[in-house]
């Protein structure tokens, strides 16, 4: 079968077909919940007491947020299903589950997390989530580590680094998130009472020469398979369970891409809550368990990767004294480095988060931005000088009272 | 046809074949010219009046120098064919032409240099080449910068940084160049009157976490595309001209790997003559000659490369103020510290260098080989200190006086 869209029909009749998925006497039902941008999402239920669930996720050629025009390759979903499968066998319940995937539809058939809700979502609503930091940092220490030569055949790993070449959804990327947002571009778009302070970073020299190389680093060096857009929309949550999903941006990268963006999506949250939260003390507390989180994160991931580089690393320069604790120093600048990028592309540039935008009055919006900005410059600028996470959690509240 | 190797009577009828190649009445005559660990090298020759002669190279499934059943891809001669071409393309004249390829039998027909000789083996009688650091020079500025994301579509460059996938390769490179001659590993081969030197290599543990931090960016950093072995024994002269031959080992990497293989051969020659040379005013003066020539290829490579980067950059950040001279640094410091890991595999591991090895006196033997080592050291240890090409001659002339 050639590619075309699915009906909401047809997918039924689709699903009908998949061996051991619905009882032979299922009544399915099916309806779109996408947002339609990039991807069909279609959720299938059966209506009889079997009561199961699935997700159809039909990749669109084309990216309608963008530009009408905007072709966009098919090959995201073979590329989405095989990193879901993998970072299944990686860290075991980490993702949806694939039960099946088409490559002439580019659909993926997967489970279905309606239980969950997206972590964006609570994050606005002040929720908390206990175990948030010890599932994600273990996710991240899993994927990056055993999918680097740390601990692969560098054979094969030179080898899914091929097989995840991702030029297109790397370019959007480049482009959207290291490169618009810095030059007054037309695709940008912010917060009028913000104006000065973005005009001083499009001036800042300094700044961009950063931001240029952290997408150099971005555009060369392959150290694992990221997911590659892991902000807090493509992380599902329970209070007790987190998943990631959508991983159609993955590519072999720098291991602090991924880390830097869940880091960056805590602290855009943080900022809204200038805005959101006009009660100080409720502000305060909840800002803190942020900034807790975001250290917690780092703290598991650290402590996971440590164990895994002890016990399962492969490269014969492992025990080298140092060189573990070089290899994180590193990977915790470019942390910083990305995170800093992340907030301020979803202050200045095309795609902003429901976190800030939500906040109706512009003049409390301005607040959290200007927030965002100034955490994400000094993310940027001082990476360099970090020592550990607890610099970073410093420089987070150096910002906070300058701002 | 599928592979087979070639007998030197089916290569003449092959290339009779071969259309627009050899006048119709050409009687050709083939020998065998290679050294036969790799791969088979014809020279096929027309001995009637047009004189016209051709190389056949046939790639063999199995590497012999290193065991008898090291069985290595056919791929690196479809590899070979392409970067040869695209060489060509983009440095008209640096390296032989490419007139066939048959990927069945992994068989580059190409350019006959006979005219010119290795460059090692000049480099050994003291011969001087007046424009070889002008044209090497401006083949890396040329090859590596045109390749690269600074150069390229950033959806082009990783689709061919795909296709250069060559992990057979790489990995012979990661073992035998960064990590055997680092410990005590079976396939080492040193003299033995340099035994302590090479002990406390291998008890260097501040030496082998800098080679472990180069070999991860070897195997990371997808900047241009490199040559990857390009030794004197790779570069083919006269006094004239300059052809740079058999990229097998091309890959996506740091340039700094290029460049610094360029260099650490001069400098292995440069410690050779230690021992090969005993009028001091001669050596004195040839080693000076050395030293100028590792000076212009970094000079000749930066004037070029500032000016592709000035003319022809197609990354947005491209005019950010102190961008080009932070990345010329940053491939400096790489091209010195994979000088030093080359030079000290080049005495301690498997594969050695004529220069060296054509001392037939132990102790003399012993004498250059030790400066090399003291070279190489200071290069890994003290790139991170550099500031430009001056300060690597400063650390030559230091190590030879210490030594």
């Amino acid at each position: 079968m050639s590619y075309r869209t699915l009906t909401e029909q047809e997918a039924v009749e689709y699903a009908r077909k998949i061996p051991n998925l619905f009882p032979q006497d299922a009544r399915l039902v099916s309806r779109e919940i996408g947002d339609g941008n990039l991807n069909f999402v279609f959720h299938i239920k059966d209506e009889r007491p079997s009561g199961k669930s699935i997700i159809f996720k039909q990749a669109l050629p084309y990216v309608r947020v963008i530009g009408d025009s905007w072709p966009l390759t098919l090959d995201r979903a073979r590329i989405e299903s095989e990193a879901l499968i993998l970072e299944n066998e990686l860290c075991p319940g980490s993702v949806p589950r694939v039960y099946h995937y088409d490559t002439d539809l580019a659909l993926i058939v997967m489970e279905d997390l309606s239980d969950y809700e997206i972590m964006r979502k609570g994050l606005v609503e002040r929720k908390r989530y206990p175990n948030f930091a010890k599932q994600i940092g273990t996710f991240l220490a899993r994927t990056l580590f055993l999918t680097s030569d740390l601990a692969m055949s560098p054979l094969e790993k030179k080898r899914k680094a091929a097989s995840f070449t991702n030029p297109e959804l790397c370019n959007i990327t480049e482009n959207f998130v290291f490169t618009y947002p810095f030059l007054d571009d037309p695709s940008n778009a912010y917060n009028p009472l913000i104006t000065n302070t973005v005009q001083r970073i499009w001036s800042n020299d300094e700044l961009k020469l950063e931001v240029a190389r952290l997408k150099e680093r971005f555009m060369t060096l392959g150290q694992a398979l990221l997911h590659g857009d892991l902000h807090t929309g493509s992380i599902m949550v329970t209070e007790q369970d987190t998943k990631v999903i959508d991983p159609e941006f993955a590519y072999y990268g720098p291991m602090g891409f991924d880390i830097g963006a869940v880091i960056a999506n805590l602290l855009l949250n943080y900022a809204a809550h200038e805005g959101h939260t006009p009660d100080p003390q409720e502000r305060e507390a909840y800002q803190a368990y942020l900034l807790e989180t975001v250290s917690e994160v780092w703290r598991v991931f650290e402590t996971e990767f440590r164990t895994l580089w002890e016990e399962q690393a492969q490269e014969p320069y492992a025990k080298t004294p140092g060189y573990l604790d070089a290899y994180l120093l590193d990977v915790l600048k470019d942390a910083a480095g990305y995170a800093g990028c992340k907030m301020m592309r979803r202050v200045i540039g095309l795609a902003h988060v429901p976190d800030l935008e939500s906040i109706a009055d512009p003049a409390l919006r301005a607040k959290g931005e200007t927030l965002a900005l100034c955490i994400g410059q000094e993310l940027v600028l001082q990476r360099g000088t970090l020592s550990g996470i607890d610099d970073v959690i410093k420089l987070i509240a150096a910002s906070a009272v300058q701002n």
